[in-house]
């Protein structure tokens, strides 16, 4: 992504100049019929569709890469939150220095669309997944995590027979307690080991806070993220001081890039809700703009003050909670759990057929829900742009 | 249908006389190349797979249907539960009478692959819905439920404009609160009122007693949801004394097929979830096996004790709480809400790489979120299935 324009936003539009090797399907669309959806209001759309506010993405794109372009950490968005093609090569051409996926799946999406330099943040197990690690890594510049030696010689024996060279990155536990290796001697005995084989190189740490970006105080938030960060930074010190270069410490998320994202030593900003935003995020980072919702139907007015929406959680991520209903934010949902339906309490009197777009809670796995993003500005569709990566789990 | 055996097991594998109008993706598939899985030992497959035991689910399909085979109600299966095609050929195969969706979505792709008698047992709202709906009235019957006259009226107008009828069915709110019609005088009105429509044709009642089929003791749900199901019944005979035919009351589920199954004036049961099964209706009607699960990999033994798993709500439903470890009910999960990780806490000394199977606590949600199910028995590959549906959500 060499000669793109780091400034953001009047550069945003620009991605027609990016170098796919394949093509993307947003690009193959574009050469075929138009969407007869471009250009109808939202209101004579078909629901549930998922909606993303173009001005509104795109003001959340340049402020968080101009949030890192006079400091020393590079931004690394995270496709696991909207898994589209065409919204991550806008992070590029907005200044990103590359993506991090959470699965090989999305990472195999990425580099067949072009993305040169892939960081896969989770730990890749099994034959049938080095084999097709190895094929990537012939075609692009890829990372993995990993968290145990038992990883590592896998991916090298499997590298080395196939002539490719991933990049590890040891995943250090700072608190979050899923996966990494303890921080200090561990972390650093476990990169040593590491750095003598063949097929991979040795590229640094990786280390998430995901524990504290909950954290619903702001100043208590990055306190205790940087407290947390500062373990991972305690470590690199300590390869480096023992003469073995660390070439990057990748981490941080949409609810701390201000915090653990400024500190000393942390090279790589892996945040992700920023793009699309959700009710959840909205609360911990109010800064970003909600442009993620999903329109929705009133089809059942069965009571006083009772509406029945045509959304439930096989339309949108219920994990952090109920969705906000946007311009109502005093409407109550007092539940989201149904499969196909929102029942609201204390409606206005909106008839049957209204349209309501919902704010889910929590963006990452609504857009694994769907194919496509139906994209729009001033309450008129503008485009659609294909979901490439929705449900690649693997 | 007609013409199909209906005594169950022996003839669930008859499915190639199924009389589809286009074929099916599984059929299709069947010419092309064999899927290289076949024959395989789930050990060796990638993961997350989804995964369905077939003779497990071939019994519950087979003791489903017979249970009703010397009863009055019909066996209507709601394919909302696996959404996948060939599940639903079989389930027709074994006797059942038609099948339900949840949405016009789901019904679109049963029509396409020749299902010719389909129920939404849903509001349809709004004018693409609607067009799409008669479009599809004009192939199959196709019956609707609607809760208020507008709804009605709108289908009615549809209908009548594209020379085509719709079923309706009233739907009777008997205590779960969301969408439906008060039972009883409010019921029959909207009732005669429907009745007179053109383009229309008013066939009965739709009840759901979804807020009871959760009760874990079995003696008390039975109780709860006669009571509940008894104010449909109730309202059907007002409107038979009032001389309006009522061909058919529908509703129950897998979780009360035995008890508002079997009460007269019940024609039609929406059973869904004992095809696949998951956690928490094993709870609630034992009698059918877990046939569905997850293939999950150890990806990182962190600490003595903990394993994590490479699924999380991206690759199964949460809704109704943790899943549980086939082969390994004692190993804990002490929560479920991370997108692609399952932290276990006291497992035993599994390798980095083991393969365990997950069975998820709510299989609805679980199948949407994949494309296809790999049928396994004895340990190895079978099939592979196509899950058309998954995604259908409008």
């Amino acid at each position: 992504m060499a000669g793109v324009d780091r400034i953001g936003a009047a550069s945003l539009e620009n991605v027609s100049g990016f170098e796919g090797t394949e093509g993307g399907a947003a690009g193959a669309r574009r050469t075929a019929e138009p969407d007869l959806r471009i250009g109808r209001p939202l209101s004579e759309l078909d629901t549930p569709t998922l909606l993303l506010d173009r001005a509104a993405s795109d003001r959340n794109l340049a402020q968080m890469v101009n949030f890192f372009h006079a400091r020393p950490a590079k931004l690394r968005p995270h496709f696991k939150n909207h898994k589209c093609v065409t919204l991550a090569k806008r992070q590029l051409a907005a200044g990103a220095v590359g993506m991090t996926c959470a699965k090989l799946g999305e990472a195999e999406v990425l580099v067949a669309h072009g993305f040169p330099d892939v960081l896969i943040a989770n730990q890749v197990v099994g034959d049938a997944k080095l084999a097709r690690l190895v094929r990537l890594a012939l075609r692009a510049k890829i990372a993995v995590a990993v968290d145990h030696e038992d990883q590592a010689v896998a991916i090298s024996k499997a590298a080395t027979a196939a002539g490719a060279v991933v990049d590890l990155l040891i995943e250090v536990d700072i608190g979050m307690g899923r996966c990494g290796v303890q921080p200090g001697a561990p972390a650093a005995e476990l990169a040593q080991r590491v750095a003598g084989l063949p097929g991979v190189r040795f590229a640094g740490l990786q280390a998430f806070e995901g524990h504290l970006v909950n954290v619903l105080d702001r100043a208590d938030r990055t306190a205790r993220a940087k407290a947390a960060m500062q373990q991972a930074i305690d470590t690199r010190r300590m390869l480096e001081a023992a003469g073995v270069p660390v070439g990057c410490l990748s981490g941080c998320s949409s609810a701390t890039y201000d915090s653990t994202g400024t500190m000393a030593g942390v090279d790589e900003v892996q945040a992700g809700t920023y793009a699309t935003m959700d009710r959840q995020y909205h609360r911990l980072v109010p800064e970003f703009a909600t442009a993620l919702s999903v329109l929705v139907r009133v089809i059942s007015r069965p009571g006083p003050g009772k509406a029945v929406l045509d959304l439930g959680v096989k339309g949108a991520g219920g994990e952090f909670g109920v969705p906000e209903i946007r311009d109502y934010p005093d409407v109550e949902i007092p539940f989201f759990l149904a499969e196909e339906h929102t029942v609201v309490r204390n409606a206005p009197d909106w008839p049957i057929g209204q349209v309501l777009q919902l704010i889910p809670s929590h963006a990452c796995t609504t857009c694994n829900l769907y194919r496509e993003l139906v994209v729009h500005e001033d309450g008129v569709v503008v485009d659609v742009w294909p979901i490439e990566a929705s449900g690649r789990l693997a």
